[in-house]
């Protein structure tokens, strides 16, 4: 295993064999570049080379999107329902394939809910903390902000991400179809340890009920192991500004590396009790049907992950240089190493991560490839820091049969043919 | 010195001194809080002391901000310039009285341009590379995109940010106002080092010129020293999508830990020579009028600075437990200490520093603090990892003096008074 070379740097930066490969290759390719890699415009140097400077408009209140940029998540109904009446949708995933870095735009963070956005006013919303508690208490998100806060940079991933992929593969879809059900960004709240020790949970309540004000009022179980107590939060701000309603304003519980649907949106209530409620939620819902047909419940933990989002689904490259970047996540901590295979999982080489490396968190990844214009097949498979290596699709399926919904976390391939064109495949 | 117990969590725990404090207060004060800190409702053990759940409204392509929220920036003409026309607005303030955690909300990040935003069709954009190199090239967005990408979390500060406080202080201000010129964004884009060799920079060639496309052309000489080097980028993402108009789409130099003016939006042009071109915007402009009447050219790295952000200008507290709060950031490096004084600076106490603590970005400190009622006075001062501590007003200008109008860098003392009002204040 070859040392990640990650963690002394502010990036990958031009000591590294990547870095190395692609200046080679654009010295040799050209002296101008200008949207031209691999053909060879004619020098320049001069002003005349660009456009002219322009005089602008004012200044305002907010600084908006660019008229020329168009980026919008899309609503979907489920699983291969993507053109859907908006009161229909039940989701509205991630155009991956047009973002960068760690933060995921907070307009742009992806969306699960099972009665739409409920449209409520922080002054009139509360808290309620009771059940197996000495003191029970109600809290408004005044209260909250009163509080000691931690902030974190964590992804959130329904259960449902990568269902597209389970039984068959439609050629046609984006990254943002195969995996739009996972954003990442930096929520501010107060340590659910801290709200347990305030309200005096009674020894044996180890378990926590934890409720939503929509209209479906999900609620879930979550056991309080010293990791859960250590880690979760009840966030009121998200990517530096109050929580926006789709994501759970005014208050919403963050579970670092867990299942999405535990992130309780619009959170109204936590109760403490010595064994689970089993709600519907984690009864009919949220289990897992297996191969032998029996159902598993309360699989919390999202898994190692990772995908390519350059290229990827419905992208078209050209032979010569190009450079391949995704992410990688995983429910149990850090991001260890990522290998990308260019001749369908032939071969394996050790991508480059780019600083900084967050536990729970997206981590890009970047490796620079010359592409010699034959047909081909290219993955990625990650490594978390616990040594969790994300599976190959027929070892997946294998554990885990195809009648299951959720959880999957087999490894990506995306099939290049002769033209350049990249299409989701099952490998 | 106490040891600073910031590196091996999250966040700020409920092992914390601080949190020791609060919860106890907490517990003393009330079985029920919402809302009434200090007052003690009764306690609550029902969703009846809850609002009922909601249905909700469609999902979309983007998830918008709470019609509750009304979170805005300040166009202002300059300092004590607050009602302009939108036209006559040189710089939009960050509300950062609103605000958690590190990362600024794209469209709350503060502006500052010299000739509005231009309307730049990215399509047409391009970036001249040339002066003392071996191959001159002009590329494109897509040229950048192509390569290998740096993101790092940087803050950037305009050298005028405090420059309400050099000579007097309006009580009226906020903190939007005295420090609404600094916000921090995940930023992503091509290493200085990797164009630097791309193009072959010539022996001697230690200058380099960024120019914009704006109709200004902000432009600036800029030292290739290695730090600058390594850590300089061009970048195209800005948290996680492509820059905003207001903040230089479609590229910009980021030059972290220095002067906002360096940090070229729109940028068509980079140069390099063997000295400096001494533009107007070094000479006339952003130089610093010094106590001898001399003025100090090219004062480029921005200097340890802190302010406490709640409570702050214009607030109103009560008696008895209150958080006091806000940010602290250096353009030598990491933040190592912050402390606080709530006794007008005769005493000082180590605040807790929020995770993660990064290079070159605002880190966050919290303290609990109880008031007795009585009249006094709030400061923060911080301390970076290579020593250099934030002076207070008195030292700072006995040093640089009053003519100057960037670089302010001196702690920042709100007042409060016995009705618990909190004012800006000299001290």
């Amino acid at each position: 295993m070859a040392a990640q070379d990650n963690s002394s740097t502010d990036g990958v930066g031009p000591g590294r064999p990547g870095a190395r490969l692609s200046r080679r290759i654009f010295l040799a390719g050209s002296t101008g570049l200008a949207g031209s890699i691999g053909a060879a415009p004619a020098a320049a140097d001069s002003l005349a080379d660009v456009p002219p400077r322009a005089p602008g408009a004012d200044l305002g209140a907010h600084s908006e999107r660019s008229k020329y940029v168009r980026i919008d998540r899309i609503p979907e109904a489920g699983p291969g329902m993507r053109n859907v009446d908006p009161d229909n949708a039940i989701n509205a995933k991630t155009p991956h394939q047009q973002l960068f870095g760690t933060i995921t735009p907070t307009d742009l963070h992806y969306e699960r809910s099972h009665a739409g956005v409920p449209d409520i006013d922080p002054a009139q919303h509360r808290l309620l903390i009771h059940g197996m508690v000495d003191k029970p208490l109600v809290l408004n998100v005044d209260d909250l902000k009163a509080m000691p806060s931690v902030s974190r940079v964590v992804f959130i991933e329904c259960t449902g991400n990568g269902w597209e992929n389970w039984r068959k593969a439609d050629p046609d879809l984006t990254v943002q179809h195969t995996h739009g059900l996972i954003s990442t960004n930096e929520w501010t709240g107060v340590s659910l340890r801290f709200l347990v020790d305030l309200v005096g949970k009674q020894r044996g309540s180890n378990w926590m009920l934890a409720e939503g004000g929509d209209g479906a009022g999900v609620d879930r179980s979550i056991p309080l192991t010293e990791e859960i107590l250590d880690e979760a939060f009840v966030a009121y701000g998200q990517n530096g500004e109050p929580l926006r309603p789709a994501h759970g304003f005014p208050m919403r519980l963050i579970m670092p590396g867990f299942e999405g649907n535990l992130h309780i949106k619009w959170l109204r209530r936590l109760k403490f009790a010595d064994q689970p409620w089993m709600t519907r939620w984690e009864t009919a819902r949220y289990t897992q049907l297996l191969p032998s047909g029996k159902a598993r419940q309360f699989q919390l933990r999202m898994e190692t992950n990772s995908v390519i989002t350059s290229p990827s689904g419905t992208m078209k490259i050209r032979p010569g240089y190009n450079r391949v970047s995704g992410f990688a996540w995983s429910g149990h901590g850090s991001i260890a190493r990522v290998e990308i295979s260019t001749d369908g999982a032939k071969s394996w080489k050790v991508a480059q991560l780019n600083h900084p490396v967050l536990p729970k968190a997206q981590t890009r990844f970047q490796i620079d490839w010359v592409w010699d214009g034959k047909p081909t097949r290219i993955v990625s498979r990650s490594t978390d820091d616990k040594g969790n290596t994300q599976p190959d699709r027929s070892h997946f399926i294998a554990q885990n049969g195809t009648n299951a919904l959720f959880h999957y976390s087999a490894q990506q391939t995306w099939s290049i043919d002769e033209a350049g064109r990249v299409s989701n495949v099952l490998a």
